[in-house]
C-alpha cells in the first residue's frame, strides 16, 4: 500500500448548498479518520467559493423542489453551523487542502484575489491527479 | 491488497429514478463479480427510500427534458422490473448493505420506522468510511 | 499494486456540456500522466454521443442559470476547441477507450450505427467492472 491510499480527493463541480454540505460531511468524516483530504473546485463549486460569497444562499438541487428546499432551510435555521464553517474547522485540525481548478478560473475570469481565503491556491488537473495518487476520488 | 479493495461503496445523493436505476445497475454488476457493496443513502436518495415510497414516481434528472422522460417511461412500461426489485434481488444473493446517513435522517426528521425494509440500518459518515476502507467509492 | 490501479474509469451519466467538458479534462489529465482511461456512456451522456450530435449544444446544468450559461458560451466563443475534439486528441495519443452501456443502448433504442465514431463499442456493466479492476472510478 502506498501513502496516497490514505488520501481522499473530492472534485467539487456542483455549487448548490446541498451538494456542498454533503461534500463537507464526507470530507469531515474522512479527515476525522486520519485521511489526507484534497478538494478541487471546478465550475459552479468554484463560483460558490468567491470572496464574500461563501455563506450566501447557493440554492439547492432542482430535484429538491419547493418542499425539499423548505426542509433544508428549516434545518439550517435550527442548526446554524454553515458547511463552510465545518470546512474551516477541519482545515484547522487536519490535513485538508482546497485548490481551485486553473481552467475553471480562466473560464470564469477569476484571479486568486477573487476567492475566499479558505482556498489555498490554484492548480491544473495534472497537479490534482499527482496529489490524488492512487487514493479515492469522488466527483460531486 | 487488503480485503476492502473488493468493496464498492455508493453514496446515493440524488433521488431521481434515472440516477437510482443507474446506481442499482452499477451495484448489481459489482455484486455479480463478487464484490461487497455498500449503499449509503443521503438527502434526496434517502427520501426515495421512505416506507411505501420506493416504487413511486421519483422523477428524472432535469436535463432529461420531456422527451427523455417519455423514453424512460416507455422503457419502464415494456420492462416492468423496478430498480428497487433489482436491488432486492442482489441483496438476497450477495453481500449488499443499504444504510441510511444519520445526518440526513436528522435533516428530514426521519426515524428507522419511516424507512422501507430494504434499508438495513442507520450509520454516521465515520462508520461509512470505516466500512468503505480502501475500496472504490462513487457519489451518485 | 496491480496494473488496474493505473486505470481511471469514468461513468458518464450527465450529458450537459459543462459535465462533459469537466469529464474530458479529468480524462485528459489522467491520460497525460500515463493512466489508462475508460469512459462508459450511460443515459444522457450516451445521447450526447449520437452520430452527428457530438458538437451540438447539449445545454448546461440547471444550477448554472442564465448568467452561468452566458459565461460558458462566451468562453466557448473565445476558446473554440470543443470538448469532443480534446477527447479525440487524447484517444489518438493515449490508452483511452469509449464504450457505450448496453442497457442504455436498449433504453434509448440505439444500435452501434447510431453512435459517433468516437465510441469504440458496446459493453455491459460486468465488462465495465472487469476493465475498471481496482482502479479509480468516478460517476459524472
Amino acid at each position: 500500500m502506498d501513502a496516497t491510499q490514505d488520501t481522499l480527493s473530492l472534485v467539487l463541480f456542483s455549487g448548490t448548498d446541498d451538494n456542498l454540505s454533503a461534500a463537507t460531511v464526507m470530507a469531515a468524516g474522512a479527515a476525522a479518520m486520519g485521511k489526507r483530504v484534497n478538494l478541487f473546485l471546478e465550475y459552479w463549486a468554484l463560483e460558490a467559493f468567491r470572496k464574500h460569497a461563501l455563506t450566501k444562499d447557493h440554492g439547492v438541487s432542482t430535484e429538491a423542489g419547493p418542499e425539499g428546499a423548505r426542509v433544508l432551510a428549516a434545518w439550517s435555521e435550527a442548526n446554524p453551523v454553515h458547511w463552510s464553517e465545518t470546512l474551516r474547522q477541519i482545515k484547522d485540525m487536519g490535513d485538508v487542502t482546497v485548490m481551485a481548478c486553473s481552467l475553471s478560473m480562466d473560464i470564469f475570469g477569476l484571479t486568486p484575489d477573487d476567492l475566499d481565503p479558505l482556498v489555498d491556491g490554484v492548480e491544473g488537473v495534472a497537479s490534482f491527479w499527482a496529489r490524488a495518487g492512487n487514493g479515492q476520488v469522488l466527483f460531486i
